[in-house]
């Protein structure tokens, strides 16, 4: 897959400037933070992801010989699960060879195209369980997990060249194709959780079978233009699933909020197929919906548990926070496909939030447990709230679980992760400009033209700002570099010269360096106190710490207890200082709080003097690595 | 009923100090707040109460002819209802005759005492519709609404001599007793909901028969303490109902909020009756534990709308504060009793931070609706936070409503204020001194020894801090005034001096004026910033603004939206302007708050100049009932 060959020229609409992104595999990590990661990522988290799945049964599923009355009875998710497991596998499989994954796919291959059949359908509990009620329920996740069968087939096929899993996929989108539009046999139109619509697209951009891409564009026009589609959960209406409206009409982010994300992610890859300018235009809509009134500081989206989704602009509470890991990765992915659309650095700066937050809180630091949902504040005491409580009110987990029985979001950690290097360049589709959206220690190779270019980022961000950029055989004109919006002092450096830029929509745009010239970008990476709109509830009086794009908290293990009660002293300075065991530099401030003492009751007349306390802000990702303890981002003033 | 004739004396454990109170029908409210709501009371809140319970069906409900396809089918809780609503009409009859409402009652106790047949079993469902399901399900009300029978008998009784409602609640408490000791015929031992423990000790009090006082010693010893009982809701254990450890071994205020206050009211009674001193310290416990550590500031009780109870030690969230009505209530029973156990000020301190603020809170000024719950913060914008929810996630009602389908809240309230007045005195048992726990404009007649000594309050009190208490035919020694543990400033003034006192437990002693010589105590009414413990989470970093016994709030009516991006300026001065139509004192102050107009997404850095906001505090029971908007309590500093 050449870097800059479009994929659709077909005339449609074509008049709006697009952008391709270089992809994963044509870019190494080669050092620092994130290299560090996918090492981590590659063998251990893949491995203690699969070996969770193995003693959950999710493997055996495949075997499709599960009888009542055996353990481990096949669940409607699991399929997908082992899916994106695949997925990331293969990922890996692009880096280095390892013949024991190539092994488990290959054998998970076969199974699936034995046990498809004619139909080519598959689904490892309605195939072998239930085969009667295939399509009935728009809520069984079936085409969500044909659309993970899809991107596993197509990453492993690019990762090994062996084709029987993408086989299986598009055999499968066939059959889909049959039932959906051809016959109309099933219950409903389109899925209950989006997913095989950005899939459907990545199929297209294997195989350059346009059937698939229009079976995409299928389900997003038929999307909340049916009569046919019921709401899938009886208690919420159909924004729930985005139905509420055609697609191109949506104009604020509604419902679950990963079927929202995968489903404004394929919406964006259509408009880049098709140009399609209304489709682009709701996903701009959709996208500001989310940055500007609907996302945490962590960049984490979906503020209620009930409904795993969004609610209403502004209503972001700490505590109940659901910020499902998921939804972080489908906002990273609907990010990314906006810079395949438009050079707004908006989009790199949101899905940068998420990267370093939300996302990466949702892992322990030895790379093997996973938070579902990664709150803004915890206090362990209030899991005990309703003591007398058979089935107490669900509180966010305050400790990261080694698997899930919806276990969506750890594979699609290890699968993100292994990919993680596709979110830093786009190219312009006239090959004028290459965009930097994000800072690795990197080498990529762009190809232009049939031509080779090599790019290489050396930096340590994100625990210092400096970046080099260096250019072998340049083959663009010019080179534009983001400007993160959180940074508020910045400099270029060409030559020994400091160069003389204004961003334009947050990027920095210079001439191509030329070979063995390179160009230094220095972010100040000053500690920086944020606030919120004043809409934010729990914002409201507080401040959080963030240094480069890593947002801050402060645990109970450092602190003591009764964070919500420290305010932050504003005028004393913040010290970092660099902590080897969590390879990040930690803050240091100073604040007040109450003194205990005081308080032999509940209330009493303000005035007694507080007690000075230092105060240690660790990055927010980390949180939860030691002993079970209060969390708070957001520090009163 | 002369009030320094001390109940039970057959030498048990009566060694201890007891203290007898004043009843409300000896304590007439001649002017100031409490005569005026005392005449709302009167005469616009029994009524509209009347109204909306006819128009309902709970009164027809007597009739016992409801049969199936009719429409207000009788409900479980719509006896104690009806029977709450006649106490408290007897308790207005007590001040003023009238017709209307002895026939109204009168009616009732006709058909009670004819339907309740042999038995004595009365129950406008059981008796009627399900008569096999008697005494089957613990939760089902039945001793609750017996209770509720005989505090209507004996307030009837007291109030008009008629005894046929007193029989008819004797009846049955001769029947229950049958069921209960003697033949253990029911499928439980102990009510899923008290109340009839203190309403027997009542009974005991009006009849004399200590059989009364015996029956609810057994529900309280029995109750935690036998292997019958089972829990009562299938999702909570048996703390939701008290029953989780004998009530003598019970150290923590749990479950179930009203079930809680009232059960421990009717331990402080049998306490005093018994001279039991295992029961006065676990009310003493329990007391402490509420007041302590589980108790808005605006005196409210119970943290958790899921089974309306409390939770865990300082765990008081304003948004979702349940803080029922009938808790506040019940919380002063259990303070008003724990004085007649104990010269403490603990007690009529928390009595009246709940009637001025949590209690108050429940009623709208023109006396017609109710709030169930009273939260310390209102955000109508969340009420539509699950926009696609069928079934949103309950959150605590914006506007007062005028009935419920659970309605024992309203009728609650209105017969609490018929007898506010009962509260303010007890008399040491030995009749050496009497206390004076509250301030009412009042004139009270208290007998001692067969002759009768008159007490005047004169009093602007909560809006004026002056109160002067005036003597005629002196029978005490010595008198005792709460200073109130909000007071920062007082004095006691006598003929022309001021008195040198130090409070001891919270009560100033002093010689009893003589006649025509009054003692004017002076508290001081200055703002007061409030700060809470610590540990109490909604708390932190923010001040509630006080007025003597006044919690003071903002609404959004007054001060614009984002209440809790507000910031309290701790330097400004705070003024203080009365307004007519609240017959209460505003209070002003000044603030900050964020400039919208910085904020073209959700975050930036800090340091955005702020807008200068003058305040506005109202009192917070005076909340909702302008237009609907935002409210809190706790501001930020």
């Amino acid at each position: 897959m050449a870097a800059v060959t479009f994929y659709s020229k077909d005339g449609n609409k074509m008049c709006e400037m697009k952008y391709q992104s270089i992809p994963h595999d044509k870019v190494d990590l080669t050092g620092g933070f994130w290299a560090g990661r996918q090492e981590l990522n590659a063998h251990t988290t893949l491995w203690a992801v699969r070996e969770r799945f193995a003693e959950t049964g999710r493997f055996d599923a495949f075997r499709f010989d599960w009888r009542e009355g055996m353990p481990n009875k096949p669940y409607l998710y699991w399929v997908g699960d082992v899916e994106k497991w695949m997925e990331a596998a293969a990922y890996v499989l692009k880096r280095e060879k390892d013949p024991r994954l190539e092994e488990i796919i290959d054998r998970l291959a076969e199974r699936i195209e034995r046990q498809q059949g004619e139909s080519g359908y598959y689904h490892v509990t309605f195939s072998a369980l239930a085969p009667a009620e295939r399509w009935t329920n728009r809520n069984a996740h079936e085409l969500y997990a044909a659309g993970h069968l899809m991107e596993a087939g197509v990453a492993y096929y690019e990762a090994t060249g062996k084709d029987r899993l993408l086989r299986c996929a598009c055999r499968f989108a066939d059959e889909i194709e049959r039932v959906f539009v051809k016959d109309g046999e099933a219950a409903f139109v389109t899925p209950g959780h989006e997913e095989i619509e950005l899939a459907l697209v990545k199929l297209y951009r294997c195989t350059g079978e346009k059937r698939y891409l229009e079976l995409s564009r299928f389900f997003i026009d038929q999307r909340g233009n049916n009569q046919k589609d019921r709401p899938v959960q009886e208690w919420w209406n159909s924004r729930y699933e985005q139905a509420h409206a055609p697609v191109r009409e949506q104009d604020t982010a509604e419902g679950h909020a990963v079927r929202a994300v995968y489903l404004y992610s394929g919406m964006a890859d259509l408009a880049f197929e098709y140009g399609d300018s209304a489709l682009k235009e709701a996903c701009r809509r959709l996208f500001r919906s989310i940055a500007q009134r609907r996302m945490y500081v962590t960049g984490g989206i979906g503020s209620c548990a009930r409904d795993e989704g969004f609610t209403i602009d502004y209503d972001l509470p700490n505590l109940t926070a659901y910020s499902e890991t998921c939804a972080g990765i489908g906002l990273m992915l609907f990010a990314s496909r906006m810079l395949q659309l438009e050079a707004d650095s908006l989009y790199a700066d949101v899905a940068e939030r998420v990267l370093y937050n939300a996302f990466l809180s949702s892992t322990s630091l030895d790379g093997t447990a996973f938070f579902y949902e990664n709150p803004l504040e915890l206090d362990p005491r209030l899991v005990h709230r309703e003591v007398f409580a058979k089935e107490p009110t669900r509180m966010p987990s305050t400790r990261r679980m080694k698997v899930f029985s919806t276990s969506c979001c750890p594979p699609n950690i290890t699968r993100f992760v292994a990919s993680v290097s596709g979110m830093l360049y786009t190219i312009r589709q006239d090959a004028e400009v290459l965009y930097v959206h994000h800072f690795m220690d990197s080498r990529a190779q762009v190809e232009v033209g049939g031509q080779r270019m090599t790019v290489v980022q050396s930096t340590a961000y994100p625990q210092e700002g400096t970046v080099t950029l260096s250019v072998e055989n340049p083959l663009v004109k010019r080179m534009a570099v983001r400007i993160p919006g959180w940074c508020q002092e910045w400099m270029v450096e060409y030559g020994g010269q400091t160069l003389s830029l204004t961003p334009e929509k947050g990027y920095v745009y210079f001439d191509c360096p030329r070979e063995g010239e390179p160009v230094t970008i220095r972010f100040s990476m000053k500690p920086q106190l944020m606030e919120a709109h004043p809409a934010v509830r729990d914002a409201g009086g507080r401040v959080a710490l963030q240094r480069g794009p890593l947002v801050y908290c402060l645990e109970g293990v450092d602190n003591g207890e009764n964070l919500r009660d420290i305010q932050l002293d504003l005028s004393s300075p913040i010290t970092e200082e660099f902590d080897p065991q969590l390879g990040a530099f930690v803050l240091g401030a100073s604040g007040w709080r109450k003194d205990p003492e005081g308080y032999q009751g509940l209330y009493r007349p303000a005035g007694l003097p507080r007690i000075r306390q230092d105060l240690r802000f660790i990055p927010y990702y980390a949180f939860a690595n030691r002993e079970e303890c209060e969390m708070i981002v957001w520090v009163n003033i």
